[in-house]
């Protein structure tokens, strides 16, 4: 008998988040193991390979599927990466290698739509036909569902939000001109603010900074959430969408990020696309990815069945 | 007995254009008749019903359905024109006003949508999963297909390309700051060119100039592509489409526009999205708005049958 469980996964370049998920996107157990992405190129498969081990045991029977979120582009078609992903080299055969390592086959989708799936299935875009999750974090992920389906694009590419040039004055090992991921993402935000001499950890300290009215805080976390604003406003004049959600680490700000990117939007986008636009933050927090993973194994397992 | 065909129709402020079209899209009668947009709000309607008598009377039996592609946000849902458009004000209850008109129900389509769908099933956009369907004349229009489906958006404004951000240095009527519309459509090149001290038409004349080596119409002609080529490559990163085609009056410069244009989309877009991608001429060329009106009618009849 097959359990009334998906095994959901999301992997990262630190962690590993694991959990077991429901048809319904409920979550009923959760894991986090470091990715050790570091240590090896193989380290962070045998680091999935404990966690898939330890929540099968903790399953009525063999999961009805698992789903593997991941940086990168995947083929829509069969689920390889294309092209590499910075936090994990040297993974453009993930599934296969993974699939011959747990004795199971399994899905394997980019990391930003498998949150936007299960925003939009569970979350904060639940009901909407059109919605776009932006992931911000490190860098800027980005997940678009149209009609109620996940848009992959034709090469796995659909959702690349945070390498449109809008008038970026930093390079971005992109090599696009003008891309303005350096000026808003966490990542960049956190860049642009040490080379400015503030002594930050991380985005969320350039928050903490401007929230207390130290100058040049106050004056980057301006630029970049005009500029996140301004990427906002440019995908929905082409989507359309009802709902634009807002997660990833930085999101963790609050209204100190989404007021003010609320208001970005308005200066950028035409009042035809901004009347009745709702701009929220996420529901799901650091679930979504695995969330997502599960459901998309469920839908394959649908198919099979089906 | 419903005749083989659908009426196909595509209003644009200057004239109508109208046919008969066959389920595969074929084209078997052609008309086009002055729109009278200027004489009266309700001149156009009459010339509407004018078209659709005569194609009725070349029909054997009642059409299959009857498509109209007009400019402006139609609802996805009911057919109406959300907000007005500029060429066809006051026609905000256009469908239930030509409804009553026709004595028979007919969908409404935005007419760079309807070029979309034709260009897709039939054009030059055939066999895509993802293609966008960019129109070039006096303003910019684009329709976007995903996954081979046409995405209307939520509230039927998907595809407003022309008004993104993108470092326009001159005031659009949308509202957008930094709007680039009146710098790569055909009416904004036009205008920027008798700014310039140019006598010219239109922007078929200034392209006639910047061959004939006039430094200024060269200059707008370098501005205007590099622009639209940086719209292009917004779309394709957030798209990820395997075709880009270009069609509207603007597009029949032929390689004189769309040479610039796949260069600039070479500089603008990232290099994983511009592999493989084509961007291509419209092949249906003025009769695509047509033929996509009337095969949204031949997909509506055939749900209403199914």
């Amino acid at each position: 008998m097959t359990a009334d469980m998906a095994i959901g996964l999301d992997l990262g370049g630190t962690d590993l988040k694991a959990g077991l998920v429901t048809r319904a996107g409920e979550v009923t157990a959760f894991l986090r193991r470091p990715a050790r992405a570091a240590v090896s190129a193989d380290a962070p498969l045998e680091v999935v390979a404990g966690a898939v081990a330890e929540l099968r045991r903790a399953c009525a029977g063999p999961p009805a599927g698992i789903g593997l979120g991941c940086p990168g582009v995947i083929d829509p078609a069969s689920g390889a990466l294309v092209g590499r992903t910075p936090h994990l080299p040297h993974w453009d055969s993930l599934r296969a290698r993974l699939a011959g390592r747990l004795g199971a086959d399994l899905v394997v989708e980019n990391d930003a739509n498998a949150a936007a799936l299960a925003e939009h299935r569970t979350g904060a875009a639940r009901g909407a036909r059109v919605s776009l999750t932006v992931t911000v974090g490190t860098g800027i992920g980005c997940g678009l569902v149209v009609d109620g389906r996940l848009a992959r694009g034709a090469r796995g590419g659909a959702g690349e939000l945070g390498h449109l040039p809008l008038d970026g004055r930093y390079p971005c090992r992109c090599g696009v001109p003008g891309c303005v991921e350096p000026e808003c993402s966490g990542g960049g935000l956190t860049a642009r603010a040490r080379e400015a001499g503030l002594d930050v950890a991380d985005a969320a300290a350039v928050f903490a900074a401007a929230a207390a009215g130290e100058e040049r805080a106050v004056r980057l976390v301006g630029r970049m959430t005009d500029r996140l604003g301004a990427l906002i406003a440019a995908a929905v004049q082409l989507l359309d969408p009802e709902v634009v959600v807002i997660g990833g680490g930085v999101a963790n700000a609050g209204d100190a990020l989404l007021v003010p990117v609320r208001a970005a939007v308005g200066r950028h986008a035409l009042e035809s696309h901004r009347r009745g636009l709702r701009l929220v933050p996420a529901q799901l927090g650091e679930r979504a990815g695995l969330v997502g993973a599960a459901l998309a194994a469920w839908d394959a397992a649908g198919r099979a069945a089906g």
